[in-house]
């Protein structure tokens, strides 16, 4: 799906389910999450890992990520928090191959609970990030359970992309509701 | 002024003035400009060039660029505004220096109404924003004229950086008001 026509599947997710601009901005901007979340809340975040390991990469991933499945992927599971309550913000399941990582950007990511845009910014890294889909998902125990919150939820998959290839993709999900906790 | 501390400004200025997630997001976000205000009015946005020529670089665009002081710059001038009513969003002045340009670039540049970032998707360019200053201002009458409404405004300056170095400088000024035209 090309950048332009995600813009337009969230403007018809936003007539059909009444979203609000905030929430259009949480599903397509192209800045970093991390900075984007402390501006909402007016608050620091934190990254909380779930699950962080060396898998064979999955099909899916490997297709958006243009690496042959199997390749072994860093797969991370992470929510991010509000740093004063711990609120859950967002959760987030993202793969990158280890072939595209340099060695410093690495320890960091493996070292865990630190947000890929923290990261970036640490290295002054030079990327794009290509918005790929979107979604609204109107139910989901296990998303209730992780995020703390009742359904509905908006999802995205992205990819940051350096140096011409995809450094890693991401799928987010938070609940709808999150607009009402800045 | 470090990225870190314009976050904490922001903070700052959102307390003292009553800001709300928006207004903080239109500081502080490190996206491109252009999608972040066609997600807000969910409607499409076009460019409009008040006044375009290439200059000697005044003192403080070069400090804030690290060029030379009269280095050759391309000045711009512009108004971003709504595709369907013509309504201002916001007016930006920008510098580039010549020397920094890619041809292709350059041309789609000078050749104006195209917005940067749109540029940078076109040509896939990798880079970061670095969010240099933000702030109020109670009063500006020329501002009024041109994104016809009343004052006050929110201003911020930021740098895109590209292989290493500030490709363009940019100060953005919009109205308080922008959250009501969603």
């Amino acid at each position: 799906m090309e950048p332009h026509n995600t813009e337009e599947k969230i403007w018809l997710l936003s007539r059909r389910y009444g979203l609000s601009p905030l929430h259009r901005i949480l599903l397509g901007h192209d800045g970093s999450m991390t900075a984007l979340l402390e501006l909402i809340v007016c608050h620091e975040v934190a990254l909380t890992t779930i699950r962080q390991s060396v898998v064979p990469c999955p099909e899916e991933a490997a297709e958006l990520l243009d690496v042959d499945a199997g390749e072994a992927t860093n797969e991370r599971d992470i929510l991010i928090v509000r740093k004063n309550d711990r609120r859950p913000l967002i959760y987030a399941r993202s793969y990158t191959p280890l072939s595209r990582l340099k060695p410093e950007f690495k320890t960091d990511l493996m070292r865990a609970d630190i947000p890929i845009g923290r990261i970036m910014q640490k290295y002054r890294i030079e990327a794009r990030r290509e918005i790929l889909d979107v979604g609204y998902l109107e139910q989901d125990r296990q998303l209730e359970t992780l995020l703390g919150c009742t359904a509905p939820f908006l999802w995205r998959v992205y990819n940051i992309i350096t140096e011409g290839k995809a450094l890693i993709t991401v799928k987010e999900f938070f609940p709808r509701a999150i607009v009402t906790y800045t």
